[in-house]
């Protein structure tokens, strides 16, 4: 009899892998975490039953939240992750030219720990010399941090579900805490969900941003195990308009090109009418 | 007892709908039809099993069918639809401008018959005086039909599945068969599935059309209900690049942009290596 993980992407849709086997299953003082064999992707990780990272499709993910903001801003030495604490995000960030330090905060140890054992190729990066690992909450560490303003921030939690560890990373104090942590330069990026069936996240988080910093953008991507297909980023920029990248891509990737990082901030229409107006504007370009 | 409408994406992915009543249920000398009420889409066409179009979604498919060959030839006076019998593709095809002929070639009446029943926002421009709607085998109708040539033709057909109806629509005779029915300056785009799940289909569908055609083109949107996330459709074009949008779009659209036309070719290094040579080379442009 075969195993199937099943997830709720709403109310009325679910979506089932199916199992080789349960390679790891506790719970952290933050979540549920396991970590399954999937058949179609191999080793991947679950948190509160929602499915978070696989190692076949990681690659989309990960390359577009770290090289659209990290190949549109021209110099960003000091980088700091949120959440991202099973590595795939941080071995994607150390890749770029000139990052010269990278600080990892994830809340969780034990996703960690899992990481290392489950998902090597996630965790590849993880004792580069120029990575520092945190565990701390990554709303207060960006608070109470008394170092240097970060060039690059990227926000790479789990979704605003419930009272989860991910849901503080949505508020407009959290956005305020994000631009005190920035750079006079910097520039952050945060996951926002599926627009079809979750569309208030990246409504609201687009909202709370265009007040706080000159420059919001909203892109996306598609991710076979993220349900929804239209799967969305939201930005907030200090100076650099991060639909353009500025540094050449002179490694080998499988999803990220310099044509799909501009493509990525086309957006329909069905999207662009929940967004505020100046993201919608300045994204549709001179010539729209 | 909710029930759920389950759907195979591949032999280790499930889809699951939730349904509020099954509308119709059947089976026609070409396949099992069904029309569910899902809760998260509307009522929604399956054939032989599989989720084919629903309510809310169908936008995106049928914009991108549409309007990105429609807008890139300069005057698409006749255009085929071939499959295509729940009239969603017809109706966006029929507001661009200078259209002037539509026949619509679809094997199964009982499609046409359910869908006018039960998907009015599908069929709503089925009885335009422009359309000739014909029940007969699309390949036989094109090798067959001595009138004159068409100038843009769309296959809007189940996937290639064992002995469905779709499964002569991806071989090489068919192809031949478009080539001949095109004008001289005539082209055709078909679905060529998911390149997750199905990469084979885009991969031999291209190499087909890449040694008949002078230009072979490939193009992807994304579609919550179709399963894997990069949905792709593959061209072949006489003369015409359908990369270029040549006409503007004067009406109001759901998911299709002029932006979005141009960067739907931008392919991801994932998928672009299963594809031709001339067909990846030609789409980076001269700058990338």
């Amino acid at each position: 009899m075969a195993l199937w993980f099943r997830e709720s992407a709403s109310p009325a849709h679910r979506l089932e892998w199916k199992i080789r086997q349960e390679l790891y299953s506790g719970q952290s003082p933050f979540q549920s975490i396991q970590v399954l064999d999937t058949e179609q992707f191999g080793p991947s990780l679950v948190l509160d039953g929602i499915m978070q990272t696989t190692t076949g499709d990681e690659f989309i993910y990960h390359e577009m939240l770290a090289y659209v903001p990290l190949l549109a801003h021209p110099h960003p030495r000091r980088v700091l992750i949120i959440g991202g604490g099973d590595g795939g995000l941080a071995r994607e960030v150390l890749k770029v030219p000139g990052v010269e330090e990278v600080v990892l905060v994830e809340i969780d140890p034990v996703v960690v720990e899992v990481a290392r054992r489950f998902l090597p190729q996630h965790t590849v990066a993880l004792d580069d010399p120029r990575l520092t690992l945190i565990h701390a909450d990554g709303a207060a560490y960006l608070t109470d941090q008394k170092t240097e303003p970060f060039d690059v921030i990227l926000v790479d939690s789990t979704d605003p579900e419930g009272d989860g560890p991910g849901t503080v990373l949505y508020t407009p104090a959290f956005h305020q805490a994000l631009y005190e942590g920035l750079a006079d330069d910097g520039l952050y990026v945060q996951q926002t969900g599926a627009a079809f069936y979750n569309p208030e996240v990246v409504e609201q988080v687009s909202h709370s941003v265009v007040t706080r910093f000159p420059l919001c953008r909203v892109y996306w991507c598609t991710v076979p195990t993220y349900p929804g297909a239209l799967f969305t980023f939201t930005s907030g920029s200090k100076r650099y308009d991060i639909q353009k990248p500025s540094t050449p891509l002179t490694w080998p990737t499988r999803w990220y090109t310099p044509q799909i990082h501009q493509l990525a901030f086309a957006l329909p229409p069905y999207l662009s009418q929940r967004l505020p107006e100046t993201v919608v504007t300045a994204q549709k370009g001179p010539n729209a």
